[in-house]
């Protein structure tokens, strides 16, 4: 119609950002960045890059490093701080325009950009700290240190639901290190990238330093990961996806860091503070529409409460004001494009059918009046799971959660344990001493004792273990890790050949 | 011949150690261990185990794993301090009997098991420290904090240089760690391996913590790290092996964690104590028959210099005593065994024909006398040798170094540099602004200054950059990050629901 | 009587131990060790050193100074560690020997042993890591980073109620930072002085490095304290005292560390479990005697629960076996002195009759029977105390322990930060939040949740706050703070003048 | 003269801070505030405060604690970012103010402003971090950690010297810490810390959490030190002084940090860059007119360059521009009043007649012309010093300095740790070997290779040994081990009593 013409023709056109400079993509084609709340408002048209564009990224980033590694880390730190002062500024519009792009509600938004900010002051942080550490030698006139080295061109790739949080995680530890960068957002979030390396270009980090190179993983995503010129790459989605990235980082021996999926668990002890566990399960479950790594796709809860805690759940999940994110009003946002729909009915359509389990509400696409143009799916509850099932096993990703009953604490960690993932996992009771059996018995890389499996600080480790994570840590001081390697120093200042292990007898 | 014989018939048979039980591979097949100084001497028998003897100690080591993990780490510190006392009491037995096995002097042999001990010592210091932190919330009544969480089931594969050492570099990080773990040492090596084995069951390590699977990388080397159970491996060989080990790993999303080749370089710079300079270059690149991943494979010297110290390094070089490691007057042992010797005087060829770089001295197998039937080669020197040459560019694992001019110090760190290895590198100068200038610029895992590129402590960082690596580093407290995981913990204890990055405004 | 008198002649004289030579003191005079269970038991003849004693221990110590700091640490570690394993052998005769001169019971004289050990093995892991840090620096071409160094000599003033234990305490973590020390023991308890010194000989520490003097502090402490030579007075007793040495120390600018009273707090809630409360109770106020810094003097209780808790505790208090710490059965030892004993029962007088609190059982010296020649009085347990009684806010050091009813967490939060020191405190509530709150807003050292205020690990800080300390922490890995003092090193690389927080503006 | 008259009319009057008000002082008495560089310029007029004004900004902090405490330390780190961005507006503004009242150069004062900036960041990127640690319990099902907490209301007592930044060193970690502060900051240079404070208002930081009193130490300075409510004086400035501060505290048993004097050494060996070394001398003896706790105060010289040196020296403190610091060409500009001139002069007649050094430069006070109404001191250099004189043990603080030759390294590590304090010192050698051996054996707080005695970072310790301090370091992470506290939690959620070190045993 004409409207969507109208505005079509106002579509603001996007560039890749290489080595300073906003240029087109070398075959000259674009995507359209389409809002999920209504897939008549395109947002934007973005590079549909290819391999070229992205060797020209690494080109730049290479060209840039020697000089942005050897500039001095509190130098760096102090465009970090100047980044971190023009995010706090441009929140509101960034959130809003994040909104636009990928549908979560405008608190959710402004917390995505505020984790964004958070995580820049603190990278920036480590501009003064960076810390190595000195030791003694075993041997006299000998002195052994070590010290934090940047890793060289690191290679980005982001997912949609975090579109400048995740960026930020990665970007601002591997900036403050001395590393020079190409990211390849999402598809889905081109712009919220875009608008973070705006802000970077305007708080003066050189040239070359950052990139951004939009498009699609099958080919920007796998390029930069082939890239023979990338030493790291850091991915964040999903499992299946990470593994190919991790095989292609194995054949060339590149440095490959994973954050991939969960199937996180919340229990609810009989002694919880049920209102509170009902709080948290909702959150956890229905915020961003499900569609965190962390979200609460399962709730494990003592048989003793089952009942009631299920009821809470169902009227709470009845009650979530579904719809564009956009409205103040609204509390949980369409999902985020098509194929996210397809396969989140899928599973609720597994749910019932091949798991057997029992829908307790929710379970529908919304269609009618506000909804039709968007891809809205009602807050889903399945109870009467068992751990076995397919939708207490796969990752939905969607605002689909799962009730399972349980017995005791021990069962509930089985359970809880029980998945291939192992992301987050919380607990809800009022003892101290579950609590913490609980905390010592879980093997997930977060946890939470009366809160939700979601809500991480940038300042402590986030990723999983098992098929979530390959060992690696972001945001803490862990994250360092990632993004520096370690050289040992020696510095034999007695003027003869000294041997470590072999002349150490001869003391004194 | 008769002497042979008789001596085949004492060989003694040794067996693999599963869940605390010395048994016998299932296959019932057993290889022979043989004296590189005389291929006479078999040194034992050793299970050639196959794919069932790992899945046999995969599942011993899950058996104890919970329960191993549940000690308390100070008390699983005890068992290995008393360890590190059981290895200091039988240091001289196992520093001959690794000579035996692998050739090596015996000074070096006993600075391999120093290292074990020292190694065991450090890691026995973590069972009170696996520090993790406490940090700050940004919310207010919340309590936020990480611990370190055993991995699970570690598959350690060892080469056999350093049949200890690198053993004891893992299994000891590993099990403070509260890790199990299945050790599959190199198949030229086996006994120094169990020894080690050997001293953690009189020390009280449980069944099933330790277990030790010996053979042929191809089977059980693969079996280890193909196996669904085991959820990290940590290995030491080859760049070449490495790779595979790495995509195996990544395929089953395992932890993978890499220590390959180097191609080291001492840079000689025209202000360097020459005497000091060539001590370390005769003790880098010839100790252990240049058998080492940390080897002085490569000299850049200043033109300045370079004609004095090449005439004093060829000096030394002929100097060298070569023979029986066991002898101690003997100051190079022979080389690991018939591949070896193969491949380094394929490159010597290489150097002298493809390269056409000067072979100043050695560069013959040694086979008279004392040397007839063992695997002897003369020290060699490579003489006027340009960096790009495949001599200066692969890894030999020889005792063959390669002597290259340069002009200046900016064009000895880009030779340094221009190689796809990045393990160790030094240089010799007196100047402080050099050093610290080389140290800075040259990007590897090690550095020295006025030491040769071997001599690391075990209480710092061990690893490579580049085609040595994968971002992991051993021994220091950097090893911890391996061998456990982080867990971060959030205690809200508010009583009503937080947001982080969300409720953080409203500070009153 | 005869028996006493042949007891005597067969009494053991004892000497000082000064630059490795065990040496009368200067004046020739001695003191004798009574055993506290039985004052007829003479335990040994100790020098009644003088000033001049003092006067050549510090000036051995200062001799055998710069050795010791040169010694590389990874080397004075294997000393201590040597240690270790000496006094592990040692166990049940130092502890015997130590219920002997002071009184408590078996088990808690082998756990003051083991805490001596555990502390040994502690610090010499330090050999090894004494950590300082490597930075950014601002500047291009500059190097930045700090290490420890040490501090000098050290005077060691320590009590009897930890005869091995504390002066481990300060003697290990001094040793490892490489200090020479004079100890200054206890004239209650010379012997497990003199027990762990003959341990330090044995292990091979070389002469001056550890020296020991007995005698009384008003002479040889105050010599030592007020010594020029000594750079640093680590000292652990009454707050009265504490006061006079960090005077002494003021004045002539020595570092001053200091460990002193306390008046710690139990506080039962009416959610605790309270078997478990009691238990903790009784261990925490009438273990040594209550002769401990960390006494669980005061028992703040939730008035719901105040009536039962206070029947059990009374029931428990008398039923405990008072007698010898020597026999196995015995569950109570004597006080320290006749002046423990008077300073005590005034206490008890006081509670009664200054303060009127009801005194619930015991309250009085036994003299009959096997106590007749001993120092024993009765656990004793006060009820109905208000928080603002003497008993309630002196430190007693006795078996005497104060029960105050409350209404709320609220009120016994501010009961228990109501004294004037802040050593250790505890709260038994299953709740987490309670737990956590009470964590967060009560001001001492140590603090913990379902255990009494007693049960320190040698690997966390321990000391307190406000009249408890002076800011200081022994143990854990913060000790090292007081053993060593840092030396920030900068290398400027650059061949030219550059001036932090002027020349930073021009990066280019 | 009426000049003078008129401008003293339009003098501005400040007040003090107090509880979030610009208040009066009690007793209504105020004080001028002079430009050392003209003496007729008066700066504003300054309360002259007394114990009451102290007791009254007590109380304010201590109505504002538990607020403050209880903020999150990310929120009060958002704080410290905006103050260092309102820093950042007015550092041009705030350091001419700062050369108006103490005279040092622009580019000092720039520099000053600078490190209160540096240090703003440095301390808010603490917010979080404030890292205590975690640590495995020797004991099961029991938990360990430690974390940081405030001290309480701390006093904060400053020199006119770094009038902006040596307060800003101890505010900013108090604050991030969750202490409130008294500040009384020296006579001298009141603005600048009233500046400071400004903007902590301006940037939000509650009332009652930063107070300042002016006025003078016998009456302000002894009334903060003395009041019962301050829990910790941190104090920079003399000696002296320090003395009497630290007996205070210690008779009331307060922390004490001391920050004190120094007596500076440069070693210039005969390998040095003479320029290099000569450019070092001269900023590190007269910047800041040599009134720096840091200043370069004594030249030990190696005999074969001394000559050489000391003329070169001479004629560039000749050549020096002394003269008001707000001049841009000004080198040097006056020294703060009219007793540093008695005293400098005093210390020049000194060296002269009672040391009989040789003058060699400078000597006089200046006070024709553009010198008439101000204090300044000619650059003095006094040369054939000998290590025992008395311009080469005390302390001048002043435009001093002492050339000293030498004929050994080891000589000259002997002269410079041959006085009584134990700042910093540095040393100008070519040779690494040399560099670091002189690192290891000087015994102070802080130690620069090539670069002179001044040039502190902010993110690293600062502090000096003997009688410079008293074991603490501001700057760097360590500054928090004296604006904090550790407590030292344990969670035994066993269920049972569990006694460390005697329960151990029974591992099973």
């Amino acid at each position: 119609n004409e409207r969507a013409a109208a505005r079509r023709t106002a579509v603001k056109t996007y560039y890749n950002y290489i080595g300073g400079e906003w240029v087109r993509p070398a075959a000259g084609e674009f995507f359209e960045n389409i809002n999920p709340a209504d897939t008549r408002d395109v947002v934007g048209r973005f590079p549909l890059s290819t391999a070229e564009d992205i060797a020209r990224a690494v080109e730049a980033a290479a060209d840039a490093f020697d000089r942005w590694r050897r500039t001095p880390a509190p130098r760096r730190a102090e465009l970090l701080f100047r980044l971190g002062e023009i995010l706090v500024r441009n929140k509101e519009r960034f959130a809003a325009e994040m909104t636009r792009e990928m549908g979560k509600v405008l608190k959710e938004t402004g917390g995505d950009v505020q984790e964004a900010i958070d995580c820049t002051y603190f990278a920036a942080g480590e501009g003064r700290r960076l810390h190595g550490f000195t030791t003694p030698s075993e041997l006299p006139d000998k002195f052994a240190m070590c010290v934090r080295q940047p890793v060289g061109i690191c290679g980005l790739i982001t997912p949609w639901n975090f579109p400048m949080a995740i960026p930020s995680w990665k970007l601002m530890p591997a900036l403050i290190c001395g590393n020079t960068v190409v990211l390849k957002p999402a598809e889905d979030t081109p712009l919220s990238a875009i608008n973070l390396v705006k802000a970077c270009e305007e708080a003066g980090i050189p040239p070359g330093v950052v990139n951004v190179v939009t498009g699609y993983g099958e080919t920007v995503g796998a390029a930069l990961t082939e890239h023979a010129g990338v030493r790291l790459i850091s991915f964040t989605g999903s499992t299946e996806t990470g593994r190919i990235v991790a095989s292609k980082c194995a054949e060339r021996n590149a440095i490959c860091s994973l954050e991939m999926g969960g199937k996180n668990v919340i229990i609810v002890m009989d002694d919880a503070d049920l209102d509170l566990a009902i709080e948290g399960a909702v959150w956890g479950a229905f915020g961003t529409s499900g569609q965190r790594c962390t979200a609460s796709s399962r709730l494990v809860v003592h048989k003793k409460v089952y009942k009631r805690f299920s009821q809470m759940l169902i009227e709470r999940a009845r009650a979530l004001r579904v719809g564009n994110g956009a409205d103040p009003e609204t509390e949980m946002g369409p999902v985020i494009n098509a194929d996210a729909v397809a396969k989140i009915m899928g599973y609720i359509e597994i749910g019932q059918r091949e798991d057997g389990a029992k829908l307790a509400c929710g379970g529908k696409r919304l269609t009618n009046g506000e909804y039709a143009h968007g891809y809205f799916i009602e807050p889903t509850v399945f109870v009467d799971v068992a751990p076995q099932m397919r939708i207490a096993q796969e990752e939905i990703f969607g605002p689909v959660t799962a009730v399972i009953p349980t017995d005791s604490l021990e069962e509930a960690i089985e359970i809880a344990n029980g998945v291939r993932y192992g992301l987050s996992a919380s607990i809800y009771t009022q003892d101290v001493n579950r609590a913490f059996h609980a905390m010592n018995e879980i093997y997930t890389g977060i946890f939470y004792i009366n809160a939700p499996t979601i809500g991480a600080e940038v300042h402590l480790p986030f990723g999983g273990t098992k098929a979530t994570g390959n060992g690696h840590r972001e945001a803490g001081t862990q994250v360092l890790d990632i993004f520096s390697e370690w050289k040992a120093v020696y510095v034999d200042y007695s003027g003869r050949l000294q041997r470590a292990q072999i002349d150490t007898a001869k003391m004194e």
